[in-house]
């Protein structure tokens, strides 16, 4: 850092990842005297609270996501780079992308968390998760593939199994992708088919917890509940899943195990830090936790390198109570905003006490008019929570682009049970979704 | 048709495809004493007119799609089946669907057309056409990773091969795109990029004919060309593509050969029947035309079969003028309502005088507030013409779905040059968009 400022070269911001986490950094320091460097293996920022959204066929991709270059077209000392970091090199501070070397004075690690399968990573083709526009995209081919193949399908038992979704994790996404496809199943698609009833689509919510939405007041759980069942969603607490194959679920409840034919399974459970933990775990000896997140310093920098933050889903900070904060977008966001504030202050020869959370509470949609809210000091259910909920994601949302189209065009949707968005795009299988094909390179994008 | 009223079960209308033709067919079914089964290879109805509007970033693929089972809903009358015809038994009055075997008393062939590369069919990776969402989101994927790999690239002559545009043919749908993609270049995404200066971009469109759009009077040809060339856009017509190998066009005006080193090659030229043509062809003997397609009674029945109709891109019309009906959205439009409407004469004992095509005229966008419409008795240029021209396409949009928030939405794209919609999706290969990678099956939608 002294070196740059001797030299008069603006100080050298990398970061890496266009998340919450890394978006709102960079955001932060579009004013000040440094150059940033922000990559991204993607073009463009994902509204990932929104994307069970697309998954269920309300929204589009393109509704959901902001032109990274367009967010930053005019910070003029931002630079956006496309493209996948290999390694860092901390003691020479650079950042490698193939044979592209960038070199840093500061450097934010932003990359997130994927999905664990908890060992058993061939779950992944079985039970997709949800975390990229891809995956979102193979939810939705598979969910309303599922509805197409039952209508196709003579044998009552096959044809059970493909009106039968099986929902792994009782979080806010699982709980979330369970309330929307019980309104698909019993109201949008209710006229749509002619062999098959809509009405007899079975949702099975499966929860290794003892209730869903953990990170909730216990009352505010329990509301969720009666909700998703009142919708029609049978929920599994104490629940976990010992085996996927042959399209069977097969899950232990307590001593019991039981199995349920399903074609359609999504996974909402396991989360891991990104390899970009491993790297930097290698490269400077900090320490991952289990679910390999980095453990991060109170200030967000890792042991022994004063110039290297860890931010968002990737992060472990235990600095403010026993458990980590969770893997949330206010945390990054928050997150992302100290570590610019904090550069800008280093840059002045000063500091910053060390990163506190305020707790923005959590919510999860459930269905049309119903969520719940838990702020700490308020608690919200029904048509009032998902107004608030609606309330926040707009907020969120025209943050950082003016999207408040977009947010009309969801309600309306929302309210008409529009599904226009619910294509079958990319494979062609709209037989067997499960089913992996070559497919011609044209089809393939 | 006697067998099935003397039986007293209804009428049984097979329609393949879901395109304008089948659709305008089975919508006005709806209501009669008739049996409906439309078969499409997709779940949803593409509105085509707009298709290059999601190759260059403004809307997605949701936003011109509607799913099929949602247009007849409720039409009870109507059953529809997601799947592939792969023969057709005219004697036996039967469609297969792979195992399955669908009866008919009437079939209506209306599978469209796609794109012809005169032979080289190995061009079709070096030059997508647009025909379907995956080839918009293909062309997509290429028009804007070309821009990402032009800013990494450190080569003049590479990067200026990134930054050119080829854009084989000149009718509607290569104008829409010359036009959209030099308004990416140099308005939209003038202030995104760091390393490059994206008012280098070259556009060239190649016309074989004389003039671009052919189907105009040449005075609009001529308003288009200057429109287009203010824009920005270098024009060649009498001009054939002779070989496309290696990043190298080459192409042939007058005598003289020319080579264009470029990147992104599209295709807009060609077309020519789909395969049920020659399926069609084969099963009864009728004739196709240089191009396949079917050549069909003024009735619009083929030789021999007075229950196979052939309707919209498919068919070859030429009863009415010199040239065959040109294979554009009102003529399938007419001709499925006229199918419809003779059906149910029919039934009735009547029948109906031949086909007629009142001509609703054509029209071609070029740019923001500027586009040309010829109506025959009327010619509009410039921004009178963009407002018929969005007014047109309002009128078709919502005629059988509500979707006036997706004009609003994408006249507002329109407005403030919001491509929000710009998502480089599907394979990773953002750095070399034309080289076709395996990506993992999560990867893959």
């Amino acid at each position: 850092m002294t070196d740059s400022v001797e030299k008069n070269v603006p100080h050298q911001v990398v970061v890496i990842g266009g998340g919450f986490g890394g978006l709102y950094t960079a955001k932060h320091l579009a004013h000040a005297n440094v150059n940033v460097t922000l990559i991204d293996k993607r073009n463009f920022h994902l509204f990932q609270p929104l994307l069970y959204q697309v998954a269920t066929g309300t929204l589009s991709p393109g509704d959901i996501s902001s032109p990274l270059r367009a967010v930053f077209s005019k910070s003029k000392n931002t630079q956006v780079l496309l493209g996948e970091v290999s390694d860092i090199d901390p003691k020479a501070q650079k950042v490698m992308m193939g044979n592209q070397v960038i070199p840093y004075d500061t450097l934010i690690v932003a990359t997130g968390a994927n999905h664990s399968y908890f060992g058993k990573e061939h779950w992944k083709d079985l039970a997709p998760g949800l975390k990229t526009v891809e995956d979102a995209i193979e939810m939705r081919r598979r969910i309303f593939g599922a509805f197409e193949a039952a209508e196709k399908e003579t044998d009552p038992e096959k044809r059970s199994a493909w009106l039968t979704f099986v929902i792994v994790g009782g979080g806010p996404t699982g709980v979330e992708l369970a309330g929307a496809i019980a309104e698909l199943a019993y109201k949008t698609l209710k006229e749509d088919f002619r062999s098959i009833d809509t009405s007899e689509t079975k949702i099975i919510l499966l929860q290794g917890g003892d209730r869903i939405l953990p990170h909730m007041a216990p009352d505010l759980s329990e509301e969720a509940r009666l909700s998703l069942q009142e919708l029609g969603v049978n929920i599994h607490t104490n629940t976990r899943v010992t085996n996927l194959e042959n399209d069977i679920v097969t899950f232990k409840q307590g001593g019991e195990v039981s199995a349920i034919h399903s074609k359609t399974i999504l996974w909402a459970a396991g989360v891991k830090g990104s390899t970009m933990g491993q790297i930097l775990a290698e490269r400077t000896g900090v320490d991952c936790d289990h679910a390999g997140r980095v453990i991060v310093e109170p200030d967000l920098t890792i042991r022994d390198y004063k110039n290297i933050f860890v931010i968002g889903d990737l992060a472990n900070f235990s600095h403010q109570a026993i458990k980590p904060l969770p893997g949330v977008a206010p945390v990054a966001k928050q997150q992302g905003e100290y570590v610019a504030k904090l550069i800008k202050r280093r840059l002045r020869g000063r500091t910053l006490p060390q990163f506190h959370y305020s707790d923005v509470g959590s919510l999860a949609m459930i269905g049309q008019n119903l969520a719940v809210v838990d702020l700490g000091f308020l608690k919200l259910t029904g048509f009032l929570a998902w107004v608030f909920w609606l309330v926040v994601h707009i907020y969120f949302l025209i943050e950082f682009d003016t999207k408040l189209l977009v947010v009309f065009q969801w309600a309306w949707n929302y309210i008409t049970r529009n599904r226009r968005s619910r294509l079958i795009t990319g494979r062609e299988a709209f037989t067997e979704p499960q089913t992996v094909k070559n497919s011609s390179p044209l089809l393939d994008a």
